[in-house]
This record gives structure tokens, C-alpha cells and sequence, in this order.
């Protein structure tokens, strides 16, 4: 349904495609960060920035800002925006909305004469997506001040991320956590399917989910599939699928108890996967996400126990690979983002993002929230993903309605 | 134990190292067929051949042959062997301890005076392990006439199946299953723990299992680990592992009914196989082994029933690759065998093989039968393999003992 919006509907439907112009040819939708193509699409959004009367410039962590001052002063500055890289194949929305919906409040602002009292400032986070050099939210990161500074040895095809950095128009040597963000605001696909099945046009993110990864490797004894008696053997594979079927029963246990849990095994190889030799050797990989840390830890404890009761005849190694914290979003700005929906008419609900986004990195130093916008059938990275123009545009009116309420105090 | 026998322990011993000496550098132990290092081993094996008084030869299969013409003509062969080749670093026992076996009886019953009445023929088969060209027991299928017309043409590194045939002195267009075996006897290590377990020194063959390889996919839906909540999902994975833990089940539950029964997922693989995608494919290959064929078709028939009970979200699609009855052994020759062991001594039972052997091709045929040697830990296709020469010595004179009861009629 379209809207009655302050907002332009058509003209964020235009930028988007535009955007999605800029692929790399023969893979829609591609657009990597560190490319020439991602460059293209960064020189795309300058031009636009600058058409909206923004002060266009990189900061030190190579990300693309827009600034309009503010008024008063010395207030700090309202933030909105996401990221323009993406995945292979798969980013004609995640990412890319947000900033054109930045783009689009700031506009929205200035030509009905909204004067804000704070600076706003919109932004293009550089490689939040995985990148070439293996690691995410960089720009983000950087802007936080945690930025790892060994990355910047990180190499791919030659060029070392700091070279890269720099080539995006960074300065590394000078990155340091911004301290005048007073909000953060970031819209984004919702990249799963909660909002379509409950019929929702936008969810209000509550808490971004803490990501835990664990490696475990089984040890069996790669016998003979035909001589070996189906007693005594040490088969790891059937070790792993008992455990595979009990992680996903565990998870969907803790799931049920209300608070965003999942636990998935997507990586999974075994040893010497050959037809007529009983699997000597299977390693797994579990991503676990938790709203609630108490949750992660009792599941952390869970597969301690659970691999301690293994047959004596499969040796079991656990390592956990990462282990991040669940990240809450601002309680006063997610009322401000309800409120705002609410005015807007908006069907909305509040909901955990189980993937990781700028925005985490953004609330350890400025009060953040973020907006979701559904997605056809949650699907997301792949060709496929799909988001109404009419659910971006009612997005990018609660921002814009959330700014200003934020810029009166 | 050393025992008191009539076959030359000792010899038997000296052969077995020389031909593990015909390795490639580095590997122990391989000698794969159609290598250099295989043609080295069989011109060693051949000079020893002759030297026992045997008249030479290759057969249109390729096989090496040597042969004794019996005292009363027309009577037919008594045929020992097995084969020579060997998988990549594991052969150091597997196939050439019976043709060892082979050589020993025709010079023992030589040295002792033994004329036999029949003729007496020893071979080493060609290529019985899954050769460079992707098949097996190339050479008994020859000579029980049943070697696929069409394998002539497979091809490795720009040589095909027919000029490697040629190359080893065999003449695959004469290739005609032989009339005139009255019976093939093979000596092998067990490659299972069944007789190490049971305390024996040696195992009575009674079939040889037949091999049923199944393919499963799995296909589910790919969806984001993080964002897609535990209900709902298509995980191809979860619904694998539970296939998984009920194929074993399932085999073990088959197995205790008494007749030799395995099930093997021996290979197993996942798209897309990364980190934060809940899997949206999986294939599996089954290796089922019955001795019984009525096993084998319930089996088989779980399988269908199971896969049709998967959840709506999982495509399944189950596709027979082979289907191999078992092969049961001669049983005038299995008591001849057992009368033979109960006269040397022997601690011995009777005994399936789950693994592929050429006498189930000698079987179709001739009366057919095999002797298995213990081998330590079960272990076989790997460097430890290991078979005591004490064993291998009695599984000699067991031979030797039986080829004297059957040449008498």
C-alpha cells in the first residue's frame, strides 16, 4: 500500500535502481567493497549527497558522510545510514536502503524547510559485509574506535587492508571514536521472515543478537565399511549426527522460551568421505545467536556436557572460535521509533535482529536503534531478495518523523 | 605359534617382504595395477613361478598364470590365487598374501611328491583393487567371461582400458569365461576384527556379501543462520542426521538377527557449507552389505519407507547406484576346508565376508571358496595392516591339505 508520506516513494525507488545498475555484469546483485565497482557506486552516492546540499567527505575509516550543520551548535549530531557494499551475488537492498533512505530524510528535511537544531549527518559504512580481507563492519568499527589494529596487515592479492582503507579515501593513522553522535538510526531488510508471517510493514529492533562460534571435531576410526562389525566401530559420523539432532532440539527449546536463540550447524566435512571406509573424522561448525547472554551460556555449558557423554570410541575437541556479545539497542529511541510508527500508521513490532549490523558497533559509543523493513519470503544474500518501495518509504518517514521529535530534545 | 607343517613358513615370510620391498618410494605400501611397480612385482612373481616348475603364461584378462599339467588329463583345474595390486599405501598383505599362498602349495606338493591328477593352476588376478580407470577386479571378471564390453574404452592419462589390458599381456578380444575350473580356492587376510575378537587362526568363507550402494539428496531451503527462526526452517542437515542415526539403527538392528549386515554412510557433503546459512542440500552415499539378499530388499525398502516420512519442507530423491547379490561359496568346498583345518589344528569358523572379493566373480564359474587369515586390529587398506606369517602359513597347509582331498576325488 502506498502512503500519503512526506517522504518520495518514487524517488527512493529510483535511487535503488540505480544502485542496482551498478553490479558487477552477469552476477546481479554485486557490488563488493574494495572493488572499482563499489567505488562507482560510492562516486553514484557522492554526487547524490552533494545534489542534497550535504557536505560530502571520508572520514578516517573510509566511510562516505553527508553533513548538514545544525542550528544551534555544539548539540552533536543525529545520525542515520548503513552500507553499500555487498555480498556476491546478493545486495540489491541489504545495506544499500538504508543509506538511500538517509538520503532521502535528508532531503525530505530540507525541502519541507525542517531546519534541525543538531547536525545530521547520513553515512556509508565501508564493508560491513565480509569482505575480500575476511572481516566485517570495518567503517563501523572504526568510527566505534575498535577497529583491531592488526587488521591493517591483513592482505588480499597484494594490497594490505591499509592500503585498501586508504585508497577508499580513509586516513587509518587518525581513526578515533567519534564522541557527537547523540542518535544513531539504521534501517534495514529484516533478512528472515518474522515480519511477513506476522503481517507486520516494519519492526523495531530491540537488541541485536551476540553470535558465538564453536569448532567441534569428533575422532573416530576409519575402518573398513564391510568387514567392521556394526558393533565396535567408531563411527564419527554417527557421533555428529546425534549431536547435530540434539543442538537443533536444544535450540529450539531455548527458542521457545520467548527470546531470540538459534543454533545451526553450517559447516560440516568429514574424513576420508570415501564410499567403503567407515568415517574416521567429522568437523562442525555451530553459529549461535542469543538476545539473552544467559541463554548463549547455558547453551556454551550444554554442549560441554553433551560432547563430555560421547561414546569412549569418538574423541571430541570443542573450541569456540568467537564469542560476541548480545548488544541491546536505546530503550528511549526504541520508544521514539514506536511513537513515531504509531503516527505514521504503521503495523509494527518490536523484534531481536539476528544478524550482525553496523549498528552494534554504533551503540557502544552513541545511543542506536535500528528499523527493519520486511522481505520477500526472509530471504536474503541471494538474487532473490526483495523489499516493497512502499515499506522502505514508511521506513524512512519514521526516521525522519524520529529525527525531528529527537531534534526538539 | 609356529607349527610343524609341511609349507615353508619361512619362504612364505621371504616372498612377502620381497614383494613389499616392489613399492613405490615413499608410500609402503603400493603397487598399484597397470604401474611400473606393479609390472616389476608380477616379473618378480613370474621368475618365482618358473622356478617352482610351473609353465607361465598370461591369459586374454591379463592375469598371471602359472600352471602344472595333472597326471590324468582331462580332468580340469584346481585354481588358487588372488592378486598382486594393491590401493595406495596399503597392500602390503591384502590380495598378495594369497597368491604367495598359491606359489607355496604348488611348491610344496612339488617338493613333497604330490602329482596331482588334475591340473593345478595359481593366478594373480589383474587389478582387483579399484584401479586408475575407476573398477575393479578387472581380471577375475575376465576370466568368468563377464568383464563389460564397454569398460575397453575408460580411460587414464590418454591410455584406455584395452591398450593397459594389452600392456600387461593380456588380449581382450579372446577374453571367454573358462569351463574348465573344477575349483578356486583363495587365501586373504580378513580385513575385520571378527577373527582377532574370536580367537582364531582362521575363518571358513561361507558368502561373500552382497554390496548395495544407495545416494540420498536432501534438498531444504538455504536460509539465513541468524535471522530465521528455529520453527520454519528447511534444514537439510538436521534432516540428514536423523536419517543418519536411523540407517545405523536400523543396520544394527538387521546385524543382530544374525546374518552379516552393515550400513555405511561413507560419504557425506553439504551446500553451501558456510558458517551463517542454514544448509539447504546434502548428499549421501549408503553402503549396505547383506550376505543375506532378503535383508538386503527390507533394507532397502526402510530406506523408501523412511525418506518418504521426512518433513514436507525436505525434497528427498533416492537413487540406487548398484546392487550386488551376495555370493554364496561352494558348500562341498566349505566342509572340505573345514575337514582340512580341524586335520592341521586350526582354531577356525565360519564366516561372511563383507568385502568384495574375486572369487565371487571365480563363483559364477566354478565351485569357489576362500580361507581368510586374521588380521591385527582389523586394520587393512592402510600402511599398519599387518597379517602374523604363522597365520598365513596355516592358512597355507589348510590349502594345500584341501587341494590333495579334492585332486582324490
Amino acid at each position: 500500500m502506498m502512503r500519503n508520506l512526506r517522504v518520495d516513494a518514487n524517488r527512493i525507488q529510483s535511487d535503488l535502481e540505480a544502485l542496482a545498475a551498478i553490479t558487477d555484469p552477469g552476477r546481479p546483485w554485486t557490488r563488493r567493497a574494495f572493488s572499482p565497482r563499489f567505488d562507482e557506486g560510492r562516486g553514484w552516492l557522492a554526487r547524490r549527497f552533494a545534489e542534497a546540499g550535504l557536505t560530502v567527505s571520508h572520514d578516517a575509516g573510509g566511510n562516505l558522510i553527508g553533513r548538514r550543520a545544525g542550528s544551534a551548535g555544539g548539540l552533536g549530531t543525529i545520525l542515520l545510514g548503513s552500507h553499500s557494499d555487498t555480498v556476491p551475488d546478493g545486495g540489491r537492498f541489504d545495506g544499500v536502503a538504508g543509506v538511500v533512505v538517509a538520503l532521502e530524510v535528508a532531503r525530505t528535511l530540507a525541502e519541507r524547510g525542517h531546519e534541525l537544531r543538531h547536525d545530521l549527518g547520513i553515512v556509508d559504512f565501508l564493508a560491513e559485509e565480509v569482505s575480500v580481507f575476511g572481516v566485517s563492519c570495518i567503517g563501523s568499527r572504526a568510527m566505534a574506535g575498535v577497529l583491531p589494529a592488526d587488521w591493517m596487515g591483513l592482505t588480499h592479492e597484494g594490497r594490505t587492508l591499509e592500503t585498501a582503507m586508504r585508497d577508499v579515501g580513509g586516513a587509518p593513522e587518525d581513526i578515533a571514536a567519534r564522541d557527537d553522535i547523540r542518535a544513531f538510526l539504521e534501517l534495514h531488510i529484516e533478512q528472515g521472515p518474522v515480519l511477513e508471517d506476522s503481517g507486520c510493514d516494519l519492526g523495531i529492533v530491540t537488541a541485536i543478537a551476540g553470535i558465538t562460534r564453536v569448532e567441534i571435531v569428533l575422532t573416530g576410526r576409519p575402518d573398513h565399511a564391510g568387514t567392521t562389525p556394526m558393533t565396535g566401530r567408531g563411527d564419527a559420523l554417527v557421533a555428529a549426527a546425534g549431536l547435530v539432532s540434539a543442538i537443533e532440539a536444544e535450540a529450539r527449546d531455548r527458542a521457545a522460551q520467548g527470546s531470540h536463540f538459534t543454533a545451526t550447524v553450517g559447516e560440516f566435512s568429514m574424513e576420508p568421505n570415501a564410499a567403503n571406509v567407515v568415517p574416521g573424522r567429522v568437523r562442525m561448525l555451530i553459529d549461535a545467536r542469543a538476545a539473552d547472554r544467559a541463554q548463549m551460556l547455558g547453551f556454551l555449558d550444554w554442549i560441554d556436557a553433551r560432547c563430555a557423554a560421547l561414546p569412549e570410541a569418538i574423541a571430541v575437541e570443542v573450541r569456540r572460535l568467537s564469542d560476541n556479545q548480545p548488544t541491546p539497542m536505546d530503550g528511549a529511541l526504541i520508544d521514539r521509533l514506536d511513537a513515531a510508527a504509531d503516527r505514521c500508521g504503521a503495523r509494527h513490532r518490536r523484534m531481536v535482529s539476528g544478524a550482525g549490523h553496523d549498528a552494534a558497533f554504533m551503540a557502544r559509543i552513541a545511543p542506536a536503534a535500528m528499523v527493519f523493513v520486511p522481505c520477500l519470503g526472509g530471504r536474503s544474500h541471494c538474487p532473490e531478495e526483495w523489499a516493497e518501495t512502499a515499506d522502505i518509504a514508511l521506513g524512512a518517514e519514521v526516521l525522519a518523523e524520529t529525527v525531528i521529535a529527537l531534534d526538539q530534545g
